[in-house]
């Protein structure tokens, strides 16, 4: 990948500028993203793309052609683009591993840089993780539906044609393998991460040829050990099965191949595949599977589920790597550097809820120490400790929401990433991620992970950070007023 | 951008294996890229990312690392592998030029090659037209409804932030571009496109100070050319108003500097923005402009022109970079060669709408010789030609729904691309794109371009190619049979 260090939008350059003027380019300040809504209408969000978020702050350098062009534009002074281009990152950077459940207004990335390169990181930062977060989530709400008697039905992930352009498929290749998809389509992801790659054959194959027994035939014969026929370009119950299992019976059966499976592509899926099942079963191949595929997404698998399809893989592609809806996260100050001291930022709004949490934070999780499941969050300063025998969740917007809780282990969500602008987090392997996420989501009580209208997860914010909110947005009314310098 | 054949479906690959050994590789093909349904519920479809289809084809060629990560997954002969390694793309491209209005079923692209490779291109093909399509399509309809007295209102597009990964959105960028934006906060984009890049300022940098006049009074010596103030941060009408034109007094006007505007990013945009226009005026800055954000789209700026907002210019982020929408094209083999001769190809589907139009195909589109509009389309087979004096359009579903037309003139919509692999297509410069679009658009009744419950654009079909569609139909249903060969 190219770097990319001016793809940030141009005003963190003019406010750069500002700060350069006003000499603030040594000014710490801490800036914290979150989003305020799960998306899906959900009760969870997990995280993803923090790999491409530390790919892009160690190029971050900026280009002599992104400084020419800068320069091009006549609007900013040589002084600024000189320091520009010796710019790296030489800041921390906090963050949660990819693959953990996080939840509205949690801080689940903290930037403590220089003003000037927390500004320009923005955009960039934004953009990954709004995507990592959302086809994450995706993914595990779609194969945490892909289950039957307990056991998970292996869900593949066919989205790149559907994609928002083939790159971003190709990190929805990635995200969705860590939210619980056994393998992809995209066989540029198989070589790049290792994911398995999967996938037989299209309507095209069959049309290709004269008839549909020929077609699958010839396939048959050049990939003997991975024969799942595509059985719905004509008509599923009177050609496609009949075809595979005459294919099956004349070629692979004599020569020793495993006639692996059939995918229904289009019809009534539940269906389709109990009549299926039984042609199949009557013609000797209790172990080929079914594989599903169109349009699929969490509901109507479960409805697929629930009328008794009989499932084994699901093919999805559009929910997967296209999803409507988005995750939201936004880049906001919350404290600065003055005289080595942390000075809290607030941001105000009328509406309760978009007035951001001021400060350097902390997430500690509290989960049950006999289920193992998380009870809630706390947000914190950063030098808070937590009390290890009895703690209160206080709701933060109706405070008599509460819950007293004990028994309890406490783990903290956020890990340094980068200190002092080097790299001191070791990447786990994408298949340790898909665990690490599996078990997020795990320790989650199902009420919380419920598709459709869930409980809302304690998200408290300590006393010491209520209490600094109120002062501030108290102080800040003051701010706001104009003042007369005379 | 490193070159990525990979990039597609394993079952390209697998299909690819089965044709290699039944010695079709030099098979020729066509297939067409088409979609179903126009993206927002909307009457009509602007193409995209030809420019991006063209570069992946130019350098379509497997590296030596892809072919032996191919290698390494113990699937493919190596004859077929040394196939590959060697393939370029010798074929022909016929498609619509960027920012063409297109309709459903109508084939947009069409891809003439051998089998091998014109089944290897379809995924990156399809990832790059539907993600362009959407978002032409969306930016059209969202400057489209920016207008007042019948002059635009100029949008950017702020979008990359929300994008689907910032590769995603520097793409979103271009095509938001080209469907009419502005400009673009993208600095990137500015660089690589030459869009003008726009911003100023976040709410950050009005944090960062000690109140709101400091920091707009640093901004404006930083950048006294480019004041367009952000207002909203503690309280619009009481302090970020006054702080802006407390700023243009006592330094822009002194020094000779416009107030070039203010923007307002919450709150009631209506009231506030009508507001802040008898603010402005009243202090002596009629010129003074006011720019309105806030995850707009095109109902949304609709209502705020209709209710009196006074409105200079938009910024709009997340529904130009991540419409939650899609365009759901498909690439299908319309038609094989054999002794030099088209064999028209046809996909099947129990819903009439879902069955594919057979062989190779040409669009023509008809305008009406007084006003200029567009009157309807007629997809044809490649060696039909118009009768230059009257025309029966008939709707495809409903044949009772019939308009003859005279005194047109028609234009054919697709374009070579790609001739014997050669590239003969000299791409328009971004902002010919842009003018190109906006003149297709403006070429088609307004009852068409309504956002809302638009009126049916006509797309025919030629009898010759009705008669050709029925006869494959009945033909095919023959060839679906189970075939007992023996």
């Amino acid at each position: 990948m190219e770097n990319k260090t001016l793809m940030t939008d141009f005003y963190e350059l003019t406010m750069a500028a500002t700060y350069f003027d006003m000499q603030k380019q040594n000014e710490q300040v801490y800036f914290n993203i979150f989003f305020r809504k799960n998306p899906f209408e959900g009760g969870y969000t997990l995280s993803g793309n923090l790999d491409e978020i530390i790919k892009y702050i160690q190029n971050f350098k900026f280009s002599v052609e992104e400084i020419n062009y800068l320069k091009s534009l006549k609007t900013f002074k040589p002084e600024f683009l000189n320091y520009l281009a010796d710019l790296k990152f030489k800041g921390d950077i906090y963050a949660v591993p990819d693959g953990t459940m996080v939840f509205p207004n949690e801080p689940v990335i903290t930037v403590k840089a220089d003003m000037i390169t927390a500004q320009l990181l923005e955009t960039y930062l934004l953009a990954e993780f709004n995507h990592g977060a959302l086809i994450t989530t995706a993914a595990k709400r779609i194969t945490n539906e892909a289950k039957k008697d307990g056991k998970n039905i292996p869900v593949m992930e066919f989205g790149l044609r559907r994609s928002k352009g083939a790159l971003s498929g190709l990190e929805a290749s990635k995200l969705a393998y860590i939210g619980g998809c056994a393998g992809t389509s995209n066989t540029y992801a198989g070589m790049k991460y290792g994911i398995p790659v999967l996938g037989t054959m299209a309507h095209s194959l069959i049309m290709d040829y004269e008839n549909e027994y020929e077609a699958f035939l010839s396939y048959a014969k050049s990939n003997p050990d991975n024969c799942v026929f595509l059985v719905d370009t004509y008509d599923t119950l009177r050609s496609g099965i009949p075809n595979a299992i005459k294919v099956a019976n004349d070629f692979l059966k004599p020569n020793g191949y495993q006639f692996k499976g059939i995918r229904i592509d289009s019809g009534d899926l539940a269906y389709l595949s109990k009549e299926a099942r039984k042609m199949l079963d009557e013609a000797g191949y209790p172990e080929t599977t079914i594989c599903l595929s169109n349009g699929l997404d969490e509901y109507s698998i479960r409805d697929l589920l629930n009328e008794g399809a009989v499932i084994d893989s699901l093919g999805v592609g559009d929910n997967l790597a296209a999803p409507n809806d988005r995750v939201g996260g936004v880049y906001k100050l919350a404290a600065t550097v003055k005289n080595n001291q942390i000075v809290p930022k607030i941001k105000i709004s009328e509406d309760n809820l978009k007035t951001t949490n001021p400060g350097f934070k902390k997430i500690y999780r509290f989960y049950d120490k006999k289920t193992g499941y998380a009870l809630g969050d706390v947000i914190a300063l950063n030098y808070e400790k937590i009390n290890a025998n009895k703690f209160t969740l206080v709701h933060p917007e109706q405070s008599w929401k509460q819950k007293t809780i004990k028994d309890y282990e406490v783990r903290e969500l956020l890990v340094p990433i980068f200190l002092n602008g080097n790299l001191v987090y070791q990447e786990p392997t994408l298949i340790e991620k898909q665990k690490y996420c599996e078990a997020e989501y795990q320790s989650f009580y199902p009420e919380i992970r419920r598709i459709y209208n869930p409980y809302e997860y304690y998200v408290d914010l300590t006393e010491e950070l209520c209490n600094l909110k109120s002062e501030l947005i108290n102080e800040y009314k003051g701010k706001s007023l104009v003042k007369t310098k005379k």
